[in-house]
């Protein structure tokens, strides 16, 4: 299958690119390379060194027998996209060329903007881009759990059947977001499934949960980054990188706070489950993408546990929570679509904590000289200085 | 008090502006001037002359007895808009200001994505502004009752309580636009009840029907503008000018549509009366605001009866319909909460269609030399040609 990824340079999609090609799909991809700059601007780096996307498309041709037709553009650029999309003629897009983090779009009206405009336009573009270049492929776009919030009532796959007032309909479940950014995705969702209505096109909508994990290979050109900045670096990834420098383990407010989460080897197979699985031209699906449900405050214990178990002394901080959110609440997400397609959890999270621990030890320094940026300075309720 | 209109250039916010200032309100506003440069992109204009802005501002003066500051500025000038706000400190911010077209962002990328990031930028602008600058101030924010679509249950003004799997909560009512500038209102409702919830701001958001109406005066420089044109011309006055020009009036495809309807007169008293009965600090309420609900096809007959009292003779048509909508549906809208507030509509359906062709007769040259912009040439469904 030919299978377009946009974001490839990042997180998931540089993991993506690798796995689809190892199941025998051709891949092509674009990247405008943001998320490079914004943990820059973040004064952060990638825990696990990464490799520039020139040696990245060497080492993927080196080692899967196929060249990855790259584009370097910005999915704004509507008349490059529409010709890459022509060019390749994709069977499939994958769009994970979003800005994802809720801190950075929290910071100032500029940050705001610009996550929600980026994410927005990118989304529109590519949509009218698919429309007029390849009807027929099938969109997998990210979204996030976080786009439901946490409701009172199980949350289910996008849509769900209700009485009001003595009559029935099948609705759209109501978004109740919690930062700027996790809004831009259900204003994503609202596009796609709108421009499936509109024009017949099929898409998946993903509603990921937090992923965390390491993509460490032989040859590191096919690393994957991991962030650990305030921004950028999602509960997880933050625990392991405290625990490996030392740091106490810091769930925001009481811990209580529940998130679907999976990890990075378990998010990649559950994409190739969407790409591999099409729904029919015109349907717009949602899948809840998650695997576990937990606490924060429990995570940072099977962090404590893991580090402990490597020989690390690690303690459990719990700073003021800096966000908005209900810290005990009801939380029941289904998600029996993807393990429906097949997808069962690669390894237990303890097995897969252990991993990541063992994969950031040997970059400890690195971690060690941007700690700082490690602790959150963004707050969701007070004003930040301009930066304009 | 003081009320800071931002639009105050457009067909309702003039209207707005001279109604706050009979009843004793100080009044400044904002406006990019855009609804004039975009009903000449295309190729129309106001059936009612207008004034340009130079000319209103002195008329303003001259009859309500105070200077209206006004601020030639797009909302996105983020640093200007805050100056501005900070330097006349309103108690009321009315946000008019915003691209109110469907069929304009339905013409391709550009458009759609010109119409979403405007009215996004926007509010997010006004936003953190208001946040930064006058944090008590209640924000009257304009949406569209387009923005629920036209669900097979009731629509309650914003929020509803349900039951599902045996768990109760009170929930966002599920919206379901159909265009991508309905859409847009749909991500500004988001932001701006997620900014209640965050920063305890207060605000009204206002799920407008359609509005219908002339607001002529004898100081010509005090007429709002009339639009007619297939993207910024709604319905009912659509079918006005083609009555006064002789034309067929033409409801779309079956004319079973059902909408919510009110005149300019009552848009503008409805939005007084939210302005003058403010809710409190943090509470993010929704009015649905209209008068009638009528089928499209209805409302051309009761224009066509207008029409013939006046000694026009009219005829309707039903072209095909360019919108993707439901022609025959269920749609019954709760509209409560402004009659609790005193709302009681200004004068029967049938004198304000008879007072509107009043108006718009003396202008059927200037209608006619334009009338070939009456005619939809956008289509949801057909791609269009690319305007890049």
């Amino acid at each position: 299958m030919r299978v377009f990824v946009a974001g490839v340079d990042g997180y998931l999609g540089w993991a993506l690119a690798q796995r689809l090609a190892a199941r025998g799909h051709q891949v092509a991809g674009a990247d405008a390379l943001l998320r490079r700059s914004w943990v820059d601007e973040m004064g952060s780096v990638s825990a696990v060194p990464i490799a520039a996307v020139e040696e990245r498309l060497a080492a993927f041709a080196d080692h899967f027998g196929q060249q990855l037709p790259f584009h370097a553009l910005d999915l704004a650029d509507h008349d490059r996209l529409r010709a890459a999309l022509a060019d390749f003629a994709p069977e499939t897009v994958v769009h994970l060329a979003e800005c994802p983090s809720a801190p950075y779009s929290m910071i100032d009206f500029r940050h705001a903007n610009l996550v929600q405009t980026n994410n927005l336009t990118g989304t529109l573009s590519l949509l009218h881009a698919i429309r007029d270049t390849c009807p027929q492929a099938h969109l997998v776009k990210l979204g996030t759990m976080g786009e439901y919030g946490t409701p009172n009532v199980a949350i289910p796959e996008g849509f769900f059947d209700i009485e009001y007032r003595g009559r029935r309909d099948r609705l759209p479940f109501p978004r109740q977001a919690g930062s700027f950014y996790h809004w831009s995705k259900v204003f994503d969702s609202h596009n796609v499934s709108f421009a499936c209505t509109l024009w017949g096109l099929r898409a998946t909508d993903v509603m990921q949960g937090v992923v965390y994990g390491t993509h460490v290979r032989p040859d590191p050109r096919l690393n994957s980054r991991l962030d650990f900045d305030e921004a950028f670096g999602t509960a997880v990834n933050r625990f392991c990188c405290q625990a490996v420098t030392g740091r106490p383990l810091t769930p925001y407010g009481g811990g209580g706070q529940q998130r679907g989460f999976l990890s990075l080897a378990d998010s990649v197979r559950c994409l190739e489950l969407a790409v591999e699985n099409p729904p029919a031209p015109g349907e717009y699906r949602v899948f809840n993408q998650l695997r576990d449900v937990l606490s924060v405050g429990r995570l940072a214990e099977l962090v404590r546990q893991a580090a402990t178990a490597l020989g690390l002394s690690v303690s459990i901080e719990h700073p003021d929570n800096p966000r908005v959110e209900a810290q005990d609440h009801f939380y029941q997400p289904d998600s029996a679509r993807l393990r429906e397609l097949g997808f069962r959890p690669s390894a237990p999270i303890g097995e897969e904590l252990a991993g990541m621990l063992r994969d950031l030890l040997p970059h400890r320094d690195r971690i060690e000289a941007h700690a700082d940026r490690l602790a959150p300075t963004v707050r969701w309720r007070t004003p930040q200085p301009q930066t304009t």
